[in-house]
C-alpha cells in the first residue's frame, strides 16, 4: 500500500454540536482528523436537511485539512460552484443525483477541485464505470444516507472490494472513502475490503472532546 | 398599540458566524433580542441551502427567547415534525409554497406550535385571506428570499398596511413581521405601515458583538 | 330559487366499502341520492391514494345520476380523456392543479363533459374570476382534501357567500358544491350560504344501508 | 424444487370488476389463487390510476391469503406505511422508483412485511444485486406495467434466468414473480426460467366465476 | 394617447416559416413590424418546443427591431441570461412560472433589458400587482399559450381594462401587450380595452410576404 | 462489413444557422450527408433549449435523406407523436430519460419509426441490454449533450465497442451512432471501434458551404 493509500479518517460535522462547529473542526483537526467529512443535504435528494455553502465557509478558516464535502442534494449543478468558492478540497457528488455524472464531476474538476463520487447502498458499481478515469475520490455508502447512527451494511463490503479493483485498475491514485457506521470493530473490514478513507461520526465524537484522539486512533486501528 | 404590539426584534441567524451560532444566539438573546429568527432554506424553494432541524435543536439549549423558524422549503410538511420537535416556537411557512396552505398551518397548529405564514414580494396577500383566523404571525418578505445583504423594496410597505388591516379585522393577537434590508432608517417605515416583529441580519451582526445591544436598540428606535 | 337549485345530495365514495362499490352506488341512489360524488386522488396533488378511471367505468352500469367527479390529481390534463371515457358527467379539477386552469376546462368541455373546478380552503376566490363564464360546478373545499371523516372549516362560509354572489352575476346555472365535514348541522349554514350541492361522506353512510334514506333526508333538511 | 418454491398463481385484480373487488377476491381465493395481486399506480409513475390503500384495507376481511401488493408509485416511503397498515402481507416497490431501494426495503421489513422489488422491461438485474439478502421477492415485468391485456414480452426470459441464478446463489427462499402477459402458453416458458409465482389477470378472470378455477388450473399447468 | 402608447403590432414567429426565419423576421421588419415576438416554450410550462436562446441569437442580424421575447418556460431564471445575451430586448416571464416572480424581474432588469410579465386566461391581476413598478410590459393570454391559431378567449377584455387602469395609476411607460386570436376584427376591442401592443401571428402571415405589408396595417387599423 | 455498416455522415444543425435552417440543411444533403441529425432540447433534460416538432416540420420539405432526431428531453412520451408527424425517420430517445425505456420505444415503433437509444457518457451500456432486440439505433454521447463545440471523451471508445459487440451479437441491423467532438482526427477511431454513424456539428459547418463537400469527405476518410 502506498503512503497515499494510507488509512485517513474523516470524522463527519453530522455527529458534530452543530451550536459550535468551527470549537469541534479544531478539536477534531487537533485529534489526529485527515479529512474533514461535511454531510450536506438538501431535504431532497435525501429525507435531511442539514447545512449549506455558508457553514462550510464559516468553517474553513478553523482547519487546513482537507475539507471533503458529501452533497446529498439533487440537482448538484446548480451549487458546485457555491461549494467551492466556499473552500471544499472534495466535492463528492451522488451517482444517482441526475443522469449527468459526467458533466457535474467536469464542473467540479473545472473549478480546480477534486472530484468524488458516492453509490447509495443498492447501487452497482457500474454506475461508475466510465468516470473512474476522472474521479479522484468515491464513496461507497454503507447506510441509507440522511441520518448519523444507523448500522454498517455487510453487503456493502463486496461493493468496496470490487471497486478496489477498479480503482487499481485504473493506476491512478484515487480515494476508496466509506460512510456509514464505521466503528473499531468495523474499521478492519472495509480496510480489509480495500478502503482507505473513513468516515466516522459517532465513532468520532463519542465521549467528548478529550476521547477524540484516542476514538480516532480506534477506529484508524493503531 | 396593545403590549402585545410592542416592537420586537428577531435578529437573523443569517448574518451570524456559522462555525459559532451558540457564542452568537446567546449573544443576540443577551444583547435584548426579542426573537431569534432562524433562516431554513432548502435549495429548492430557494436557491440556497442553510441549516435544517438538527441546528435548531443544538440552539435550543442557548436561549429561552421565542425560536421563530421561517421555512423556505417546499414541500414542506414532511419536515414541520422535525421543526417541531428541534425545539421552534413559531413555524412559518411560505404561501407559495404548495396548493395546502391550510393543511400545513392545521399540522403546525396540532404540534402546539404558533403557526406563521411567510408572502414573497410578489405575492398578493389574498392568499392568506382565508387562513387570517388561525394564524399567529404574517410574515412580509421585503427582500427575495434566499440571501442576506439585500435591499428593502419599498412597494411592500403598501402589503404591510393592508396586512395589519387584515389582522386588526380578526381582532386577534397576530404577529405582522417583516424581512428582508431592516434597518435603522427602514425600521419607522415598516413600523409606520403596522409591524411589530422586524428581522435583521446585518443590522443586528454589524460591528460585532460588543454593539449588538446597540444595534438592536437603534433598530427598535429607542 | 329556480328548480335547478333546488338542494343536490351528493353521497362521497370515501366513505362507501371499496370492496363493493357497485353495491354501495345502487344504494345511496335508491336512497335519493341527486349525484354520485367520486373521489379521485393521485398521491400526489394530495397525500392519498384512491380509485382511477377504471374504477368509475365499473361504476357506471350502476346508476344513471350524475356521476360528479372530484379530481384530486395533478398534472390533471393527461388523465381528462380516460376520465370522460369512463362515464364522469361533471368533471372537476383544481384551481391549484397547475397554471393552465382554462384549458383543462376547455378540455373538458371539448369532450362533451360538465366541467367543474374546486378551491382548497386557502385558495381566494379571485382564481376562478376569469373562468366564471366556462365553468358548470364550483366545488369549495371545507375540509382539506385527502381524508373522509374531517371537520367542517367554519372560514369557509364567506367564500361560499362571494362565490354565490359571482355565479349569480354571471346568470348562469352554475352548481355551486361543498365538500367537506357536511352533515345535517352543517348543511343548513352552507345551503344559507347559497350553496345548492352537498357533498356527504359519513353523513350518508353512517348506520349502514337502512339509513341511507333518512341521512340523505336529514342532510337535505326536509 | 423446494416446497416454497411450488408454482404460485396470483390473480391480478386490475382484471376483476372494480364495482365488486370483495366478491371477486372470495372468488379467485376459492378458486384455488396463492396470492391475491393488487396492481396500485399512481398516475405519476405508470401512465394510470387504480386504487390506493383504502382499497387494500377494504378487500382484507374478504381473503386470507396472501396479498401481494405491487406498489407502481414514486415516491414510495410516504405511502409503505398506509399499505402496511392496510392488511399488505407482501410490499412490492420498483427498483426504479428512486434512488434509495435499499432505504425503502429497510422500512417495509421494519413495519413486519415481506418486501418485493419489480424490475421494468428495461432494467438490468444489476440494480438489486445488492439487495438481493434482503428481498423475499422479485417481481419481473414482462409488460410495461400500467395497463392489463398486454402481450408477454420475449427478452425478459432471459432476466428471469439470470435472477433465478442471483436467487439460488443467496441460499435464501425467494419468490421469483412475473407479471404481464402470462397465459397457459407462456407459463410454462417463464416456469422453465426459473419463475415460482405467476401473476394472471385476463387469463385468471375470463370466461367469468365458473371459469375461474380452471383458468387457474391451466396457468399452473396440472 | 401618448405616443408611447401608440399602437405597435408584433409579428409571432409561431407562424413564420422555421426553415427560413431570418428571411421572414426581414419581411415582416420590412412591412411595418414594431416588434419581433418570439415565442420560447419548453415543452413543460406549456405543452410544446419551440425554439431557444441559440435561434434568437441567429435572428439578432436580420433585424433592428425590438426583440419581444415570450418565455413560456418554467424554471425561468436558469435560464434569463442566455436569452439575455442572445439579443433580446424585452424579457417577458410567466407570473405562473414560479414563486419568486420578483426576483425573475429583477434579473431581467440587472441584465439591462426591459422586463416583461404574462397572465394565462385564468390568472388574476392580482398576481402583479406588487411588481408594476418595475415592468415594462404585461401581457395577457388571449389564448391558452402552447400553440398558434386558437381564438380569442373574450372574458380577456375585463382583465385587459383593468391592467390599463393599473397601468395609468402608475404613471409609468408600461406596454399593455395582448396575444392569441389577434386579427383585424379582434384588434379594436382590444385597443379599445387598453392594450398597445398586438401580437399577430396568423393574423400577420397569412397570404404570404406580398401581404405581410397589407396584414399589419389592417391589423393596426389604419 | 455490410453496405448498411458503410459510414454514413449525419450532421448536426446545431452548427447550423438557425436562421436559414432550410437551406442549411439542403446544402448538407447536396453535399452529402447520409442523415440529418436533429438535436431536440427541453431546458430540462439538457441545461438548453433548441427547437422542437414544428421546426421539423417545417425543414421536412428541404431534404429526402434520413432524419434522424435526437430527443434530448424527459419525459419523452408525450412528445413522441408529435415529431413522428413532423416527418422524423428515426426519433432517438436518452435511456435515462425515465424508467420506461422500453415503453417509448415501442410507441415509437408503432408509429411506423425507426427507434434508438442514447446514453450519456457515465450510463453503462447495461441499461440497453434488454431492449437491443427492438432498436433500429443506438447512439453513444461522447460529450455531454447540451451544447455544440465540445471535446470528445476518449473513455467512450471502450463503450462503442462493447455496444458494437452487442449488436453484433443480435444478428440484426442497428446503427450505431456517435456524437461530440467528432472530427477527421477522431472519425477513425470511432469507426475502429465499431461505429458506423457519425454526428458531426462543427466538422461539417466549418469554413461555409463551399466547404461542406470536403469536410463530410474528410470525416468519412475518403
Amino acid at each position: 500500500m502506498t503512503a497515499s493509500n494510507a488509512i485517513k479518517i474523516a470524522p463527519s460535522i453530522l455527529s458534530a454540536d452543530f451550536a459550535q462547529l468551527g470549537v469541534d473542526v479544531r478539536a477534531v483537526d487537533a485529534a489526529g482528523a485527515d479529512y474533514i467529512h461535511i454531510d450536506v443535504m438538501d431535504g431532497h435528494f435525501v429525507p435531511n436537511i442539514t447545512i449549506g455553502p455558508d457553514v462550510v465557509k464559516a468553517l474553513r478558516p478553523h482547519s487546513d485539512k482537507v475539507f471533503d464535502v458529501h452533497l446529498m442534494i439533487a440537482p448538484v449543478d446548480p451549487y458546485i460552484e457555491a461549494f467551492a468558492n466556499a473552500g471544499s478540497d472534495i466535492i463528492t457528488i451522488h451517482a444517482e443525483a441526475g443522469p449527468h455524472l459526467h458533466r457535474s464531476l467536469q464542473l467540479i474538476k473545472s473549478l480546480g477541485k477534486k472530484a468524488g463520487v458516492s453509490l447509495n447502498p443498492s447501487t452497482p458499481e457500474s454506475v461508475i464505470e466510465y468516470v473512474m478515469d476522472m474521479v479522484d475520490l468515491v464513496l461507497v455508502m454503507t447506510v441509507n444516507p440522511g441520518f448519523g447512527g444507523q448500522k454498517f451494511i455487510p453487503s456493502q463490503l463486496e461493493k468496496i472490494k470490487r471497486i478496489r479493483k477498479m480503482i487499481d485498475a485504473t493506476g491512478r491514485d484515487i480515494d476508496l472513502e466509506v460512510d456509514g457506521g464505521v466503528n473499531p470493530e468495523i474499521a478492519p473490514k472495509v480496510i480489509a475490503a480495500g478502503a482507505n478513507v473513513l468516515v466516522a461520526g459517532s465513532a468520532t465524537f463519542k465521549g467528548g472532546p478529550s476521547e477524540y484522539a484516542n476514538n480516532i486512533k480506534a477506529i484508524r486501528g493503531n
